[in-house]
C-alpha cells in the first residue's frame, strides 16, 4: 500500500509518500508545496491543486492520510486552512484515493505510542521507523509522513486494507 | 457583465446568474447545487466541484460573488461550508471569473440600502429589482442573486469593471 500523507495548509502544504508492507515501512518521497502570499487566495488554492495532483499522478498513491482539522481560537486561519484542505480531498478523490483522516492524538499514539508526546519524539521515531539520516525538513513535511506511518499502523492494526 | 452569485454550503449550494448593464439587472438562471448526505464528504466536494463547473460552462459568467465566512460557534459547520467554498473558488479561478466577496452587511445595505434590513425585505427588493413574479426558491439561490446584485452594484459605483 502507497501512502500519501499531507499536513494540510495554505500557505505550506506538508507531503510524504511512504510504502508499507508486512508491517515494514519505505520512504519513497517527501516534500511540501508552498504557495505565494503576494498572490490571491484563490490562486494559492489553484497552485495547491495544480501541484498535488502533479505529485498523485507521478507517485500514484493509493490512499490519503489527512489531519483532521479543529480550531478554537483564529477564525480566519481556520476558514482559510480548511478551504484549502477541501481543494486537497477534492483532487484525491478525483484520482481516485480512498482518504482516511487522523487527529495529532492519534498520530502521536501511532508513532510514539502516547499522545502526549513531545513534536520533537515524534520526528525521531518518525525518522528511524523511515530509516533516514536526518529528520525530514520542512516540519510540515515531517508531519505528513507521521501522518502516513499513522494510517498504515492503523489499517494494518484493523485489517481494513 | 454576467455575474454568478454563490451561497456557500456542503449540503445546498445556492446559485444565481444576472446580467447587469447600464444600471439594469436581468437574471438569467438561478438555482441549487445539492449533495447526498449519504456519499462521503469527499464525493460531496466533488459533486460541488463538477456541478459548478459544468454551470461555469453553461452560462459563461465573468465574475464569481460569494458570501465571505464569520463563524463565532459551531467550528464543524464552520470547517465543512469553509471547505466547501475552497473548492467553489477553485473551480472559478480555473475557469478565469475574477472573484470577489461579501458579508451579508454588505449585501443587505447593497439591496435595501440598510445592513440590519430583515431577510424577507432582501428578498422581496431582490425579487423586484430582478423583476421575478415570485421570490425564488430554495433561499440559498435568493441569497445567491443577492450576492449578484450586491457586485453589480458596488462594482457600479466604484467603476471597477
Amino acid at each position: 500500500m502507497r501512502i500519501l500523507g499531507i499536513d494540510p495548509g495554505y500557505a505550506i502544504v506538508g507531503w510524504g509518500i511512504v510504502d508499507y508492507q508486512s508491517n515494514r515501512f519505505a520512504v519513497v518521497d517527501y516534500g511540501s508545496i508552498t504557495t505565494n502570499a503576494h498572490t490571491s487566495f484563490p490562486s494559492r488554492l489553484a497552485t495547491i491543486y495544480t501541484d498535488l495532483v502533479e505529485i498523485i499522478n507521478h507517485y500514484k498513491p493509493d490512499t490519503l492520510s489527512i489531519e483532521k482539522l479543529f480550531f478554537n481560537d483564529n477564525a480566519k486561519t481556520a476558514i482559510d486552512v480548511s478551504q484549502a484542505r477541501g481543494v486537497i480531498l477534492l483532487a484525491a478523490q478525483q484520482n481516485g484515493l480512498s482518504i482516511s483522516e487522523y487527529t495529532p492524538l492519534q498520530v502521536k499514539s501511532a508513532i510514539v505510542g502516547y499522545g502526549r508526546a513531545e513534536k520533537a519524539q515524534v520526528q525521531e521515531m518518525t525518522r528511524i521507523m523511515l530509516k533516514l539520516k536526518s529528520i525530514p525538513k520542512p516540519d510540515d513535511a515531517a508531519d505528513a509522513l507521521g501522518l502516513a506511518i499513522c494510517h498504515g499502523t492503523s489499517s494494518g492494526s484493523l485489517l481494513k486494507e
